[in-house]
């Protein structure tokens, strides 16, 4: 907390020149839950825009997993895991109001990877239950960037592990490209968080059930000391992406993949497909092609682009398997179209055979 | 294996219009034991060809590390951990018989990460016991990619930490280059896979026996969960890739190592070497250079490139040094030739100081 | 061991023709503690040079938290963690003496990623307390390359994560460029090093302490199997970059943020800050631009470069917030300058608000 006064110090300082925001046009952005993406443009019209946006931080209780009953009082940015998805494009400033609820048991701020000075923001944005502050920023750097939850001390990483993080895409002014400089544009975006989480057990190695928000601190602190997450899901849950709520395509069709991670290490694999385009840095770089499983560093927001080639399901998986199928990062697309049997044939189907 | 079916339905619709088969060769690749690599061109002659292959899903006791006796019922393809590396170049296809012995205990598949549709191969390969299947694909995008089994559910991790993967190396048509088109060749391949075993142990810390395969399903998840590999080795075992298995090569001669880890992030590093060209993403991308380690995406197969410059012996490791030397991660290479003062001089050999 | 006498017989040889000096001028780099950098060029004058420095292979105890009084018998080059950063340019040699100091209670040797031959070095420079050895390299490929004492079987481990290890610089002889062939200059150097430490705990959960270095062996050999560590520092201790011991700059400055971790991946982050400029690789490959996170490969140095924007602190971490809050992976910059309010600005601060 200290060191947040000290970051916030220097950006009220009375000597600042004010801000001139001529030039710029005001629009208000609609944030829609995960995994879809706010309305928005891929190659932007008009001059820099400032994109108004509210925010309230949200405590909930979650079910994690409906099989063991795992719970957790997740700490949310409206009210999913991850929050929002952000999007504008470089040169334009985003203007959050972030509200915390009078209800609410903690405090809570935000910290934008994406913009500059007094700790992303989290200097500047702290809010008591009951508390507003508007902060205002502008997007200098074109990628995919994490925001988070960061209050201070063991806060920090007890806020990010509880689901409080989520991702803002600033979009080169003339949108996405190629290493030759050829457009690069999609048809739906699929906007995923994976969230590790580290639930505490009783001593018959139950889950445990606690009444109100924060009451597991001292056993999160204790759980995420070991390093290993109980669970690691996909937009907050087991299951939040599959079956029902599987993601839809069709043959032909361009996804772009935006994977958040504001923690910990992960590596996207979409099984039987690949990341034709992949943004592991930033928007700068010229992006990555053909990968088959690619790199999410903790503590980052990537975008990797594929084309469907194929009908049919495909799983979108946390390749350490273990954290893809054990602790539950497996996401599905359900593709419809027509079957391509030069790209693959079952020539024979499983029979018996004789030696 | 619902997640199986669907994949497959869409695959054996019979509206799919057939292959156009011509124009390609037929050819067959002997596939032979890591860490050694079948034979094949760097530059593709003549038009695409049809790879044949076949594999069996071979289910083996192994021993891990005859110090302690820790040993595992491996899954395995052919019978070797990893298993063979298969070589074709971009525009070819491959066209696998995939054998389960009839003596299985379990039912095994196929995912190819180089392939596109059905889960990779995964959906149209599900041999039980004494079946077989064959599955033909188009390798569209070079690079070196993982394959491995992926039956279903729990059983994915399951059979990937069995030891139940390889890789597959797409060459580019007109063979490896530089980021200014130079051609780079080698004069060997060293195809090492990196295993993560999680290998349970009785209330005695002894690592325990199994009669058959399978039997250690329920122990082998619940050490999976912990996310902490009991050990970590080249080749299946604790010193495949040392002493008298260790690589051999001569100064001036160059070696392509492939690195597979079909489950878990690595770090491969030559020690006293580099990576002159290392290929993370794939062969689409220009060889990052000179790195001292490189990084294994968990899911991933990587091409790392070094001209030996001195004689001796080189460590290969993963360079989490815990992995590499405590849980089995090193193999050896052992270069003949003459020592080059310029590069490296003991100018005092170690003697007594005084002060 | 034996490992060591076969890389090293081949560097002894008495038929290796003698190195040719003729051309080198012999210069002494004074090498300091971290986080500083030792006098150095940017861009190289005059001809290529032979760099003469010394290290000691100093054993101490250090404190690693004062809060928990956790202490390490730390192994080190020169009595710091990590031990001090070397500058040359791609081009010169390396002249190290080694000497271990007569009271020292394991042998040491080193490990130069940088350079080609012998392990790296390690196979050469085996000194037992009272001994020294003289090793000359040549920096062939220019990057941030780790060192490390590396005496052989799970020693390598052991005295890796006691502190033995730290980075040599080796700069393009023209300098730093962007993708574009602009020069990239610094104003200053911020070396860190983050070390990973396994300390054993007795019965009740309290950190042994050990009479003697060493001492700690087989507790921390079954602490590392975990793979978990107990504490991730910068620089040896928790808090050796923060409060008082704070690095400074100012807005407009340019750092040059130097990570080493001999070890284990990280992934550096600089809150509300980014990498404008960042070579995990090595400096053959172009900088990868604006990152908000990027990665150490275990068994790395990098270096990313950033120009300050705004003044406060900033909190340079390992962005696994487990690792860096509660296992101490925090450094701080404290910047001074004027606030710019285009950039970022608290346009409402926390106040109460009503619906
Ligand atoms: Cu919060
Ligand atoms: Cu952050
Ligand atoms: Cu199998
Ligand atoms: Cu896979
Ligand atoms: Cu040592
Ligand atoms: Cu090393
Ligand atoms: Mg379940
Ligand atoms: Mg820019
Ligand atoms: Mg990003
Ligand atoms: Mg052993
Ligand atoms: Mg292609
Ligand atoms: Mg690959
Ligand atoms: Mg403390
Ligand atoms: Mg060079
Ligand atoms: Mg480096």
């Amino acid at each position: 907390a200290k060191l947040y006064k000290a970051a916030a110090e220097k950006a009220v300082e009375t000597t600042a020149k004010p801000a001139n925001l001529s030039g710029y046009t005001r629009v208000k952005q609609e944030l829609v839950a995960p995994p879809f993406a706010p309305a928005h443009e891929q190659v932007a019209t008009g001059g820099p825009k400032i994109i108004e946006i509210t925010m309230e931080t949200t405590e909930r209780l979650m079910v994690v997993d409906e099989d063991t009953g795992a719970s957790v009082w997740a700490l949310t940015f409206n009210g999913s895991v991850p929050g929002p998805l952000i999007i504008c494009h470089e040169g334009d400033m985003v203007e959050l109001t972030l509200r915390n609820p009078a209800d609410s048991m903690m405090e809570h701020n935000i910290d934008f990877h994406a913009s500059t000075g007094a700790l992303g923001g989290g200097g500047l944005t702290h809010v008591y239950p009951g508390e507003e502050a508007v902060l205002r920023w502008k997007a200098t750097k074109p990628g995919c960037f994490t925001y988070h939850c960061a209050p201070g001390g063991a806060m920090i990483p007890y806020h990010v592990a509880h689901g409080m993080n989520g991702a803002v895409m600033v979009l080169p002014r003339d949108g996405l490209k190629d290493k030759d400089g050829n457009p690069l544009r999609y048809d739906s975006i699929a906007y995923i968080g994976e969230q590790d989480y580290y639930l505490p057990k009783d001593e018959n190695g139950e889950y445990k059930y606690y009444e109100t928000a924060g009451d597991d601190y001292a056993d999160s602190i204790e759980a995420m000391r070991t390093l290993t997450p109980t669970h690691c899901v996909f937009n907050g849950a087991v299951g939040a992406l599959t079956g029902e709520n599987a993601l839809r395509a069709k043959v032909g069709e361009t996804v772009l993949m935006i994977h958040n991670q504001a923690n910990r290490d992960s590596r996207p694999h979409l099984i039987g497909g690949h990341g034709n385009y992949v943004w592991e840095a930033s928007f700068t770089e010229s992006p990555m092609q053909d990968m088959e499983t690619w790199f999410v560093r903790g503590g980052c927001a990537v975008a990797a682009m594929y084309t469907f080639e194929q009908p049919g399901v495909y799983a979108y998986v946390n390749h350490n398997l273990i954290e893809g199928v054990l602790l539950g990062a497996t996401a599905h697309f359900v593709v419809d179209g027509e079957w391509d049997n030069e790209l693959m044939e079952q020539v024979v189907a499983p029979r018996a055979f004789s030696t």
